[in-house]
């Protein structure tokens, strides 16, 4: 699984070779099963309605996704653009020992990256989010998915960076973006006259930073 | 809700005049609750058999919690020592205008206080949390409890800042800390010959202190 995150850096793996037009589709089944999900509840629709609507045939489904809770969740690397992983990767300075000192900056330009599909993706993904907690199903595969990818995230992090594969600086500092991207995306919602998305973040960011640029103890002068 | 944190600055409110007894016997309740819940499954056991554990009628029961869901989860109030959370409310240094300087070091202070308990309490605790998402029942409720008490814990420490009750930068510190807690929780119960619940909870503190000191952009030299 972790496979998946890791071996994007230019080798031509199997996933590496999916053509655009086959991720667009992955993607189209993923959004209208999040649609038909929102509309009819989870088990109010089968495989072969979300296929026609996306235009492909039950057959063909199945070579993108083993199941219709598969499709509703998404393929893990559908939740970023294309080649946006492999820039991170990429970019740690040459010839760092230890934690880049551009790793924060990195995973924030990643994260605007994640931010900059536009707003019919936004608002379904954070629909289909905001109602699973309604359907059990949905809410347990939630619960096995999230950390599962978190934890598979936080080993590529760590990997980049040569630190122990479940480094809780790094673990810690992933779930914080993640946390700062969802408060973003529903501030923007809140007021789409207001400041673009990756301003939200920004801001929640730059908030939690000067927080965090506070002494951990009271009694002393050098805590870090 | 929000008054049940807040309304704990001294005032003789009905919370405040718990017994200590009365809140022994309701600590006992959510323990036990647990305890049944991890050896038989939450359905598999009734308030009676509750009841005869902890040492007290099923009628005396309804005047500490009104479910057995309820008792499960235990009491908001139940999870900080007492005079806990009121120290923190009158922590903020007289004078401050906006948000104090200390604040980072006194919810860590409050944290730290948290995790004070003694080893069986957290063992207890971090075990239900562990198996309840195989629990759809105790899930649907954690996915809202979780979220209210949160929102009520920002609002409280918002109101100590004389900020808006929904501050990102609050609601994102507050956050991380709970999952720098959790953590280090699991480090802890890993090794238990290695450093105490104090050192790791403030190692994991200094390791994503350290990495939010970097530059959130890589173009500008000051960020905040």
């Amino acid at each position: 699984m972790e496979n998946s995150a890791t071996d994007g850096s230019g080798c031509a793996g199997t996933r590496q070779t999916l053509g655009t037009r086959m991720q667009k589709t992955r993607l189209s089944l993923t959004r209208h099963a999040r649609e038909l999900t929102a509309e009819h509840g989870f088990s109010g629709f089968t495989v072969e309605e979300l296929c026609a609507r996306v235009g492909i045939s039950r057959r063909t489904f199945f070579n993108y996704f083993p199941t219709k809770l598969d499709a509703v969740f998404g393929h893990a690397d559908d939740g970023l653009p294309a080649g946006a992983l492999e820039r991170f990767m990429e970019a740690r300075p040459a010839g760092t020992t230890g934690i880049s000192p551009t790793l924060l900056g990195d995973l924030v330009t990643l994260v605007l990256e994640q931010l900059s599909v536009d707003d019919a993706e936004i608002r379904g993904a954070h629909g289909f989010f905001g109602i699973l907690h309604k359907e059990p199903e949905l809410l347990e595969r939630m619960m096995k998915i999230g950390p599962e990818r978190q934890a598979e995230f936080t080993a590529m992090v760590a990997k980049r960076e040569g630190v122990a594969q479940d480094h809780s600086g790094i673990a810690l500092l992933l779930h914080t973006l993640q946390f700062a991207g969802i408060r973003a995306i529903e501030r923007y919602l809140e007021s789409p006259e207001g400041p673009t998305l990756a301003e939200e973040f920004l801001h929640v960011m730059s908030q939690a930073r000067e927080l965090f640029a506070q002494d951990l103890h009271h009694d002393t002068e050098h805590t870090a």
